[in-house]
């Protein structure tokens, strides 16, 4: 199977946190997109809602996809930018946010049914509370049912893929990790709603992607989409994968394998000081060696899972992930790799 | 409502971790059994099968719950201290195991019967895994699941209440947080499958306890059982209630009653160097107090949770948590409190 | 002893993270100062350079203080918000930007003497890396210590207190934790140079607030500096003190008056949806709640670190913390606190 | 420079943990040398008092030591298994119980002595605390550095390596980082005290170990024994070295280097469930695979932690990690590895 790569666009832009504002220039999207198109390996891309897509610029966008060759794997709609929704987007308390949360939704499957794309990729990061005893999880996380429903009902030929992550910007998000995102998309009832597995988000929530992978698996074959980044456990730090861990993202591809995922690929990072390019297209070559050692060591990998013995798996990951000391090792010409 | 108080029985015996094999002396379980019917409050006792209860002395044991006037709360078939589990028990990969941590927790629920205690308190410590690539999370999820199915169906008549823990023994639980475990229990069908929370674990899970009975509640009332304990936030130290938080127990006071929880509140806690009883039962005493103020403001906190205003709710916490500073204080007689 | 409570004015303006730009306006460094000014017990503020305070404004800003009454506690160099900090400031492998930072140090001691302010706080957050195998320590670490030791030879009657906090901006950073941080302060070989704890850096750190006073406390009284806040333990979320912990503060007081620190208690928080000075003021509120607890309790509290029996301490703790079950309370009138 | 192995004798012994009391039979001290001395490249030994060596079997392991080829590398003094230290050892409130915890130290000092050994291991485990306000911080540091000041005094030609670990058995350890061990070490003014770095307690501890090895470099070389093992970051899980991180190590063996240590590489694991000696081989194969790498490409690191640009890093890391996609890689015989 060819794997499919994407990027979010909006990774190739300006880069901030709350202390500094800007660390980089923010180019303009059209601009962005060639520069993604040119990433090795990359043939999709997701754009974040009113940030690189709107009404007014739809078409534009069309046009400038077609003109490069790339696929809008995408579009997720922007739910964490505006301080409108600082308290709550489409789980508010306050029913007039709700319904502009939903409203901007649907607009943004209506650019997406343009840009020929079937998912929209929803992160409610403002849904979520900071503070004990200050939240009523009944209603909100009721509310959040409902317009998460609400959405799959008036789209049925939209993936309504639901990425979750513990926490940030809020202390405590309603869709934290990966199994109360599926009892959410269950007690939906619709067929249309799934989730996203973001790497780096599912570290920081203390999971092993490949459980999560299957638990996604066996409610549904649930998983509609991937973000890939790697970070130090403790916080989204959206680095370049490969960086802190390899063997989570060689047991994350061959679980995605065995459970039968046909989606995307895409890398969500936040490259704060690195050439953003660069730094995703690192992503996608770290992915595609993983790969190539999946492929060649799959038999391997299922009669280990199977063994239980980590003495075993120790001394299979060691005969791929670094050279045998005993082998004869041509000299490295020094720094060939700049 | 009055409130029902167990302990666990195993929690007054010995204590020991890998590096010292005993901090105390383990008295035989009768002895600890009127010890802890002596703790102010408790009226119910839960025990650990064969630690505490066997087919040999169940009826030995009913006449001393009897006579001490205790209900037996629940029973927690040993599904972790026989070394037969160290990779597993009613999820084992071994088909052997497997029957064997079956029968076992069958037996018990045969005791428990007898015993008039309906509840078994399942919580299988070794299911799990500690290495990447090392375990077949498909095949033993969905023997985790036919085990429970199987136990549920057999015993219709037993609650099987499901204890999730995010690690320890293993690295990673397949119980891991309470929505994988309300997953798991929705899966098997049966009405008789539900979730315990022990506080400490939902800590180390990064967990709000008040959301996970939230959870539970929305996944059918699910929530079956309570263990209490407090802990630093990233191990199961099981420590005194109190010492180490209290917003968060004021609040899971609150959500229980907010979502119907009529079970008991059991101490589950791990006094390594301390007086057990005595530890156990400040853990008690805390709770009887966050009680009262639950009982006193609790339209407030109704108000509160609906504001979404930290700094009304720290306001409100102020003026219970401690003396105002205006407010005359009498002075404290030195060493009262020993 | 009279405690004396300060904010850091920038904590009144707006508030942002990566994804939203801003939850809030940012008024004109003299509003927020007038508004500071008026928050119960308040008679202290901390400046940041360039955004409250520049060589332009330093006499507008004296007077400002003169007319407010209050006193400038510290300066703080803005080390972190300007891109060209963004791989490091005082530390910076380029010599520089290196320079540059300790100019810009300079210039704030310049501003701090003629707001008769004798404290820099320097919180060089840039000072760090991201990744593994992408910086040098070594060099790094020495050019650090090299520009500390400067800046406290320059300006032999002005504190230089450095805070630390373990990441954010960077993934890790140089002055991380107290004790690393003291061994810098002590390899300078200066002694107008010591240690900020922030609270809620302390608990990301893993540190007990109380146990790091002490290790300033031995290595000669290098505690200059205080900064308060709250959080979940794992992220600096810059909460009100007293909503997530409360036994950590009352000791974290009673080390500082064993410890002899005679420093300001200054407020830093962050609230990104809050009321800032409602939010601030509370703290102070907790604190001022705290201290009653700890004039009243002071020679029990002796005993009990000394009788080192956790039981002891609970019955003392929930005698503080809570209403005792038994005796009657007062009704409270609903929403009195709002 | 050739690198030197040891292992810690009692790995290779039984484990257990407070749930299970046995996961392995516990062979003769003798039986498990002779196992120890044939995993390959292993030259030396660790020995644990009481458990492994005492005064009375010193002459009989001194015979076994030789005959075997191997050298005994450090002696652990027990200060972690017996329960009268269950409330601290050489920090202990208790005067009597400090010196008895001194006088074993001595009585391992000699047998050390005897044994050929000039390193004590020094991991006071029970040196901490548990709870808020149950210790006297001060007092017990001020007791923890005049015990370490009497043995390096009375025995100057042995080094005293202390084991930094952030918590368990306590939930707080006195010595828990590398920057708090390092201040201990220069209070005692005595040069033949140092530290020893266990990767998994610098992990726990949320350190860089690359960077724990430049603070004790700078801090006077004071890096005296390395300890390796994996975990997956939050608990002390003793694992197989290489399973979770890579570069990691790859970065340590780098600063290693750099800082001109020339001690032991011991592997200090806990295989709860696996063959030990298994387990233990694996890590130092690893370990002699990230040496190759390092020797290959030392020049190329220099480089990069210079250059500080991640991309950079990545690129090196792909080319040495994992094949290139692009090289034709011979077909892998199925299994060969087992």
């Amino acid at each position: 199977m060819e794997r499919k790569y994407a990027v979010i666009l909006g990774n190739l832009g300006n880069t901030r946190d709350r202390f500094c504002n800007g660390y980089k220039e923010n180019p303009p999207s059209l601009e962005m997109l060639k520069r993604a198109a040119k990433i090795p390996h990359v043939s999709g891309i997701e754009l974040v809602g009113t940030w690189d897509i709107r009404p007014d610029n739809v078409t534009e966008m069309r046009h400038a996809f077609e003109d490069l060759g790339m696929e809008c794997v995408s579009v997720i709609p922007d739910l964490f930018g505006d301080k409108i929704y600082s308290k709550g987007s489409i789980a508010s308390s306050n029913a007039a946010i709700r319904k502009r949360a939903v409203d901007h939704v649907c607009s943004m499957c209506d650019a997406a049914a343009e840009l020929g794309c079937q998912l929209i990729n929803m992160w409610p990061g403002q849904d979520g509370y900071d503070y004990l005893l200050s939240a009523d999880y009944e209603a909100e996380r009721a509310w959040l049912c409902e317009s998460v429903s609400e959405l799959a009902g008036r789209y049925p030929g939209i993936k309504f893929s639901l990425e979750y992550k513990p926490k940030e910007p809020r202390t405590h998000s309603y869709m934290a990790r990966m199994a109360d995102t599926l009892l959410l998309a269950l007690e939906t009832g619709a067929p249309n709603v799934g989730v996203t597995i973001d790497t780096g988000h599912a570290f920081v929530a203390g999971e092993v992607v490949g459980e999560s992978i299957v638990l996604a698996k066996r409610a549904g074959d649930r998983l509609f989409h991937m973000h890939f980044n790697d970070n130090h456990m403790t916080t989204d730090d959206d680095m370049i994968v490969g960086t802190v861990h390899s063997v989570a993202y060689l047991e994350t591809l061959y679980w995605l394998d065995r459970c039968g995922y046909q989606g995307w690929l895409s890398m969500d990072q936040y490259p704060y000081r690195e050439d953003a390019a660069d730094a995703i297209g690192e992503s996608i070559l770290w992915l595609r060696q993983f790969e190539v050692l999946l492929e060649q060591h799959r038999e391997t990998i299922d009669t280990l899972v199977k063994r239980q013995d980590p003495v075993s798996t120790s001394r299979f990951l060691r005969s791929v992930f670094a050279p045998a000391r005993e082998k004869p090792m041509q000299p490295v010409p020094s720094m060939w790799w700049v």
